[in-house]
């Protein structure tokens, strides 16, 4: 603590992210980043703008960025904002949309930057406690004070609503927003987009880190009524005219556009997944119905934390989260075959000794 | 207005950046870029880095450039905060040291962001009329009830404060924060950190999209005493795990290193605009004294106004600020000897006419 640290800044518990371990050799399971790289053309579109315009501030309103993800859509280019990762994009959303003073809901277990973004910014939340099964229980979103998030699918569970149980939420939230955080819908689940011309409180968050291999690169969107849209501009416009430099402008548009790769990447991953939770159940494991580029796991005798530490020891990553209801279990993100026919090998050694 | 707009949605007033033609045939002297290219090393060192990591996560510690940063001002890599761009490096410091009901000192002339800033997180400021002769009146900026802020070299004047002026201001606020915003230090002014060992208080910001020729790339750091970097990171990780991408991580390290490129560079800059103003005082121009990488200019007879819009007729962009006591200035950013001819060539023509 400092005597110079603003009350907010005393208050705040900062987000603390998985490790992001230097060494090239580990097999890298922790922060679902996608196995495959970006598609080559993403590569050779950054090539072509390293020149000399780096000297010159990018679009401060992206426009061809924005105009690539209308396109791929069908949305006009006015129901879209961008900003570096859906971090940021999560981040000018609480700040546009909520108020303190009234309870913000989403599930009480989820991606656990919500509170830290309601704690910055000093508003009131309410954690939904999900179903003994892991599923949100959705009438409880009912009349939200003061609007809602969640993620679909949810995170770390990788379990999908349907866009009826989405349409009921928005439905009984008309005076408030509704967040439907997409990080990881390209992987089964359905997006909200098509809700977007119905419901006029949804907003949707999407992020080129998944799905397009591109974590490095920092680019993640909104997609929404105008009026939402609107409100998240005077937000980054208050806060920094450049959110998102050249080569991140350049690299998300063509990663967009690359359609073929992105299909080919993703089915690749959703049938990995499959597979890799049938051996799980075969080795006893819980294995929750995944709609993401992860699994969610408890074996039914070995506690998750002593299979963490040896695959560890082991140089695979996963992540555990010390957190009641789900310390039993780990977070696997989807590798190529080959790291999930090590990772399995390991798990196989760990839970049979 | 929206009803889904939270009350500092509807409160604020966004900043305007200055114009980004697409042309590519303009002169672009209106937002203060650096004329000549980014280092070719750090173009390679970017390239270097368009590979398949490209899908992983940055570091979110970002200790490589960090680490380049504290070497080349010799201070500690724990004196060191980075982010994207020195805005949000100004945005995350108005929250982290900086709160409601108590008024916030800067120059009632100066970087137009402040203000909008402070409206965004509900922070009280005041404005401290600069003298006739556009100076920063030092004393008044003594016990700042919340905290001050100022660049060095003032924008859009130009105009530098000495060490011994900063470390007063210091030294009658031991209280409270004192950022001082060097944006524009590189091109002759003194910077302030020498006086971090001295001054607990004191947070330098300063950016690499001026003299460093990366504005497209969108990277800025703080230096200060290890608790005001604390709280910066506390902030920071409160909102986005990753504010540079990989890209700028590499390039920002690199641009760093290399100091002849810098200095070269820069002196050209220097060099460029003591002729042009010379030859701007010859035109009947009054030229405030300017350590910056621009001039803030007003002619004997002929409106700026219409100076401002025949340059653009022909092409030649510069800065008009429609506010009080400066509507008879333009801000012309420095560019290179040729496009500076043809700018003093144009403006002969406009005030002779």
């Amino acid at each position: 603590m400092s005597k110079y640290w603003s009350h907010i800044t005393k208050r705040i518990e900062p987000y603390v992210p998985g490790e992001q371990p230097r060494s090239t050799s580990v097999i890298k399971l922790n922060t679902n980043e996608n196995p495959y790289p970006p598609s080559p053309k993403v590569l050779d579109a950054i090539r072509q703008h390293i020149n000399e315009d780096l000297k010159l501030y990018p679009s401060p309103t992206a426009d061809d960025l924005k105009q690539a993800i209308a396109k791929y859509f069908n949305v006009n280019e006015k129901q879209v904002f961008v900003g570096n990762g859906s971090d940021e994009v999560l981040a000018f959303s609480f700040l546009a949309f909520f108020n303190p003073g009234r309870d913000i809901l989403f599930p009480d277990i989820t991606y656990s930057f919500y509170p830290v973004y309601a704690n910055l910014y000093g508003l009131n939340y309410r954690e939904i406690s999900l179903t003994e099964d892991f599923t949100i229980p959705v009438e409880q979103f009912y009349d939200a004070p003061g609007g809602v998030i969640f993620p679909n699918p949810n995170a770390p569970t990788g379990i999908a609503l349907t866009l009826e149980s989405i349409e009921r939420i928005l439905k009984h939230n008309r005076e408030k927003v509704v967040i439907v955080d997409e990080a990881y819908i390209d992987f089964g689940g359905d997006t909200a987009v098509s809700l977007i011309p119905k419901y006029e409180n949804l907003l949707i968050i999407q992020t080129l880190s998944k799905s397009r291999s591109l974590a490095g690169m920092r680019i993640g969107f909104a997609l929404g009524n105008e009026q939402l849209i609107e409100g998240l501009e005077r937000i980054k416009n208050s806060f920094n005219s450049y959110t998102l430099d050249r080569l991140s402008l350049a690299a998300g548009k063509v990663a967009i556009e690359d359609v073929d790769y992105f299909n080919e990447t993703r089915e690749k991953i959703m049938a990995t997944r499959e597979r890799v939770a049938k051996e799980l159940k075969n080795l006893s494991f819980h294995v929750l119905d995944s709609k993401a580029n992860f699994l969610f796991i408890r074996h039914d005798t070995v506690p998750s934390k002593h299979i963490y530490e040896k695959l560890k020891e082991q140089g695979i990553y996963v992540r555990y989260f010390k957190k009641m209801r789900i310390d039993q279990f780990i977070r696997v993100t989807i590798g190529t075959e080959t790291e999930m026919d090590s990772f399995i090998q390991a798990v196989k050694s760990i839970v049979q000794n």
